[in-house]
């Protein structure tokens, strides 16, 4: 607290020029804004922290000195790292010019671009060959485009204060070139959709803005033309480069987002992507208001925001949905600015601000000035996350990523379902696979990309070989796999052409919530249906699921439905023999990277029980003596292990065609080594039953071991909520209207329940 | 606050008889202790909370009622469970009816003794057979002591309540036969050294205490006489059941610990025999002053509460040496009273009320009260753990634990070598193994044992098979395994036997900290010296460890000295071939359960980088290409997936005799998936080199990459601080005095550090 006071009193007082009133910016940092942060210094703790914060960091930095190495090194290497640091420090030092007005940033400004100015000329392509659209600064014109994203900012901080020779060289000599490099010049990089081509529109568009270059503008809005592009070329994720004639920030916008805001590569690529969108977007909105940007759309850009938020753990960290390092969150530098940013110009929606104070600190302008001073004045409120289906594909009419959840606040469980697109270069194999969590922990876990960012000890920080040998396959993933092959055999195009049909979302109950989609594409010939229901009953300590998985075929195959728990496995109801040489699953689609640790014929009913993180865990399902059961072990053929040891119990169940794999999923106790009591170590279902499975009909009974059963009954041909359906079974009949049916029965059983 | 405030004005309120005057309680709570306790509600909020927590939990408890079951269960099961939680719940109970005079709280004991009391007689040995010593209401006499310990506790609170009747009936039908049962009818459990026998002791004496029952009392402190014992029969952990002339309570004190406080199995175990020792001295202390019970043996019982303290992490967690399950730590229940009591009776030390506040609880007693109310005045400091050797052995001439530590509060170093006694049925055959932490990271772990203590899912919450066959045998460890054997062919017996010497042990210069010592006795034949430096420099972010592990032998010898880390391997300098078909190591003593993952031929110097929770980790070592790299990977012959699947690496060293092998272990830098900038993810150490290894003297040098470098050299023949050495090598001579000297040449090597 005395190092905070003491640096507020340094930003106040250090070399100041307090009648600084050069033309003031007019990017993302505004006149009106500044005046606004200046009046409200001292009354926003959490802006006055982050602006104390910045100016220790930044001015360390300083002092380091200025180095714009000649660019040689790929990711994780000398020179990348520290052009990347150089713009991110750029943009700092921007901002505290505008805020303190001292002119020591605006100086150090000036003398780095000068810098970037004297060499960008001499600059061919990066020496690294390895990037299909190569960068000069950077390997890639990405990375390029980044730089250019941060550093208009920071041009924009001092481009009043610079002289009109200054302006003309930097404008002539170093950005107007590198804009023209990354547009016209690199169309293969500029005119896609996807996200590198929304870095580069914003990046031309914004330096266009600093230097009223409308031409520049309209070629980020609108694409630089067309151009003659090989058809078949692919970019390094081995997604097709199609120049379409859309093109441009605009047509980024209408193909990106679906109309609930969800991004088809998923919320770790949507949080990358969300930057350049937003911020080219805050600077279209103060210098061109005439585009109405935050309203373009309906206003998807700020639905956007929301639906990454929804796409979060209770730790704020993203479901891993395609290619996504586990762990990112909304405490990233990207949502600092974002959320911030749908607080001020959405609606002010004070449940945004509890976001904000967990990220502990603003972006410093005006919407950061404004959510903090709106922290200060106590009008935070919970940011309550509901269940919620987001439609996927530019009409929202192709597939959607459905989310159930029960317990807003604690013990929260969250059920997580893809049947959206396949989500391009960075997409999974993985359509109607699962995921899910109690609170911040996995329950069913995803495993994410194979790739340490940034870490140049793991293949430079960039993907890893196993990430499409691995990561990207069926197996990999908590979702069915027909015949030892992954969805489309593996094949992006083929893929991005299909998605799910959702079948039904319906969370009218906060008991009894179902999502259920449908996938007739990715095996030719077979029909998935999968249906999850989260039930919450007094009989259970947390909300249970009950996941139903039916196939329908017309020929005989093999099945493996693989479940991944984290931690320790306590006990399974089978007994389990290891293999003496432990094998390898299979040699490709993914199964080469696993050994079969253990096996076993399969029970009736199958159990098992883990435990993690001092939480147990269990499943319960359907089997029966025709079925395998395997305990996989992740890491065979991974001769950089590069790969978890993680292990999978996978149901396989050979030679069939029609089937349905029904099973329950708990979460429930406590333990921890400390005390070394277990609370509710046992699982409390007893048996799932499937009682029919036709054509038309799926019904499913459970019980409890308190003795309380279920009866859930599905028409998985007919969604309509009008229909009536009758149906007589062994020994009930069952009647209902809609597409489905739960009875409870509260049977008084006095047994044991320990 | 509000729900607090709301139960202190319950607790003072609800149906108390004021005028409450029997005679006082006398064996823990003490008239005077309840006086203070009384006088100063309101003043301590740490005792305030604690108690208004328990009012809390101890009504919901007695709303359940009372239930004493017929016994039938193992641990895990619910005759079992519920017996234990009687008996915690009755100490409770009774310290509420002493602090609030509530009669509701001495009806309910009173009541539940007398359903004891029915039982008891009625009772014959427990039905489950497993235990060298079976008990009456638990499987063993171990758990009928905790009840017993704890009920005393209870009865006493309420003794001077009870009519005279009801008092004769409990002492002459429930306590004195069960006090006879645990002692003179079961020798093998009462006459021991041994945790067992101290339970034991301690019950029979507590309650004799309470009935004024001076025979029992003499019994307790001195033995229950000869008793003609099989000389072979062994307990349940294979331990030898001796009675030696020497037996009870305080041959227990003289025997358990050593002058510095250290308790021969280790601080899992030490932590659990603490309570009855301390519990039983408290009581004596009370009853006995006579005794100077805390005075005993130069005060070893409070001095056993530091040496307990010390063996700890950062967050608390006790070192898992031997038989331990990890995660266990000073905020345990036992810790709990140990470390208020400490505070009161020794020294009124300031730096114990900083754990207390950890605690976040205190014992309801005189020494809880004294506690709080110093941590209100605002008395706590911080506890500040140092460097220490803690001896092992009645006299301290048995071996010890050393540890050495760097930086006392934030990024705390902390190497652990075992070079102490066996450690009797739980010892663990790692004699010279090291374990360290960076604050409350493991860097190299020790596996602990393979239990889950309490969980019925695994086996009933015993030991299991796998601790055996795994975690006691040498290569669980970080210690050198000789031709593929475990220490002393893994035989218990003759590990109690010996100990390794300790050579040296010096931490005067806090940048240069040294542990050795030297085994001659648990392979044959073979000496081997293992020497532990811990280095702080400027070259490296965190303090380094020099690890020297010097073989002698005339025989040739295949050597394995593994290296377990946690978490993911990144990068290591040689190339990993991986095995087509896996296969296990070996076929006893541990190695039947790691398979063989992949392996290299050495180098001149082998390399490898690891990740774990944020951190990176790098260990250097001298090698060559006549050694074998082996990455295992734990979980061969596993049927019940009861190990972890940990990934050691194996340096094997085949067909030599005399050899050092000399490696660093770095703690290094950060990375988080939400930034994803890597901090200081490479290792700083470029090599490491023996330059002399021959009967008395080792050498060695390494280099950090900004080109600074150290010679180690040590004397192994000679631990004198006087002696001088003179050296010569072939480029440098070295002069030293003392048993080692530590060179540093800080060069001017102008060398690209990324």
């Amino acid at each position: 607290m005395k190092l905070r006071l003491y640096i507020l009193f340094l930003v106040c007082c250090s070399g100041v020029n307090p009648g600084f009133s050069q033309p003031g910016p007019s990017l993302i940092m505004t006149p009106s804004g500044v005046r606004t942060i200046q009046e409200n210094r001292g009354k926003a703790p959490l802006f006055d922290q982050t602006l104390s914060e910045l100016v220790i960091r930044v001015d360390q930095a300083m002092s380091e000195g200025i180095d714009v190495p000649v660019p040689k090194d790929l990711a994780g290497g000398y020179t990348h790292e520290r052009h990347k640091s150089n713009f991110f420090l750029l943009q700092e030092v921007g901002i505290l010019f505008q805020i303190t007005g001292d002119e020591k940033y605006a100086l150090f400004i000036k003398e780095t671009l000068f810098a970037y100015r004297k060499m960008y000329p001499t600059l061919g392509l990066h020496p690294e060959e390895r990037s299909y659209a190569r960068g000069k600064i950077f390997w890639q014109c990405l990375n390029d485009a980044n730089w250019l994203v941060y550093v208009s900012q920071s041009y924009d901080c001092i481009y009043g204060w610079l002289t009109e020779a200054e302006r003309e060289e930097l404008n002539n000599e170093l950005f107007r070139p590198m804009a023209d490099f990354l547009s016209v010049e690199t169309p293969q990089f500029f005119n896609r959709i996807h996200n590198h081509s929304t870095w580069g529109n914003a990046a031309v568009g914004m330096i266009g803005l600093v230097m009223n270059d409308s031409e520049l503008v309209e070629r980020a809005l609108y694409g630089a033309g067309t151009t003659s592009l090989s058809t078949t070329a692919e970019d390094n994720d081995g997604a097709r480069i199609k120049t379409n004639d859309e093109m441009g920030f605009l047509a980024q916008i209408d193909h990106a987002f679906s109309p609930d805001g969800y991004y088809t590569e998923g919320p770790y690529y949507q949080r990358y992507a969300m930057y350049p969108f937003l911020i080219f977007a805050q600077a279209l909105h103060n210098k061109r208001p005439d585009l109405g940007i935050f309203q373009y759309r309906d206003g998807v850009l700020l639905k956007g925001v929301y639906a990454l938020l929804n796409q979060t753990n209770s730790a704020g960290e993203f479901f891993p949905i395609n290619d996504a390092q586990k762990g990112m969150s909304w405490l990233s530098r990207e949502l600092t600015t974002a959320v911030s940013m749908a607080y001020y110009y959405d609606d002010r929606n004070p449940s945004l601000l509890s976001i904000i104070e967990k990220q502990e600190r603003v972006p410093l302008n005006q919407t950061g000035m404004s959510a903090a001073l709106a922290i200060a004045g106590g009008k935070s409120q919970p940011f309550l996350k509901k269940s919620v289906e987001l439609r996927d594909g530019a009409k929202g009419n192709e597939g959607a990523i459905g989310i159930l959840r029960a317990n807003s606040n604690e013990d929260q469980v969250t059920l997580v379902m893809k049947y959206a697109k396949h989500g391009m270069g960075h997409g999974h194999f993985d359509e109607l696979a699962i995921c899910s969590y109690f609170n911040d922990k996995e329950v069913l876990a995803d495993y994410g990309a194979a790739r340490w960012v940034n870490i140049e000890l793991k293949d430079g920080g960039g993907y890893l070989k196993e990430n499409k040998t691995w990561a990207k396959q069926t197996i990999a993933h908590n979702t069915l796999v027909v015949d030892s092959k992954s969805q489309f055999n593996a094949n992006v195009r083929k893929a991005d052409e299909y998605h799910p049909r959702p079948y039904l979302f319906d969370v009218n109950n906060p008991d009894v919530q179902v999502m259920s989609a449908i996938d007739t594409n990715s095996y030719q010939g077979v029909t998935m249906h999968r249906t999850v229901v989260l039930i919450k009953n007094e009989s259970f300590e947390n909300p249970v699921m009950l996941d139903l998985f039916k196939v329908t075929t017309s020929e005989v195959h093999d099945l493996d439905l693989p479940f991944y728990f984290d931690g320790e496995l306590l006990k399974t109801n089978v007994k389990l023999t290891p293999e003496n040489e432990v094998s390898v699953l299979g040699d490709k689609y993914g199964y080469q990277h696993l050994w079969k640790q253990a096996m076993s014929k399969g029970e009736k009913v199958l159990k098992g029980t883990w435990f993690n993180e001092e939480v147990f865990y269990s499943i319960t399902t359907t089997s029966s003596d025709e079925d395998e059961v395997i305990m996989g072990l992740l890491g065979a053929n991974d001769p950089n292990f590069n790969l978890r040891r993680e292990q999978p119990l996978i149901l396989r169940r050979p030679n069939v065609t029609n089937t349905l794999f029904a099973s329950t999923v708990e979460v429930h106790g406590h333990y921890s080594p400390v005390t070394e009591r277990p609370i509710n170590s046992h699982s409390k279902v007893e048996s799932v039953e499937v009682l029919l499975n036709d054509d038309c009909y799926s019904v499913v009974s459970f019980t409890a071991i308190n003795g309380a059963s279920w009866t859930y009954a599905m028409c998985s041909s007919d969604s309509s909520g009008e229909t009536k359906h009758k149906l007589k079974l062994k020994d009930q009949k069952l009647e209902w209207v809609g597409p489905f049916m739960l009875t409870f029965n509260k049977i008084n059983k006095s047994k044991n329940d320990k």
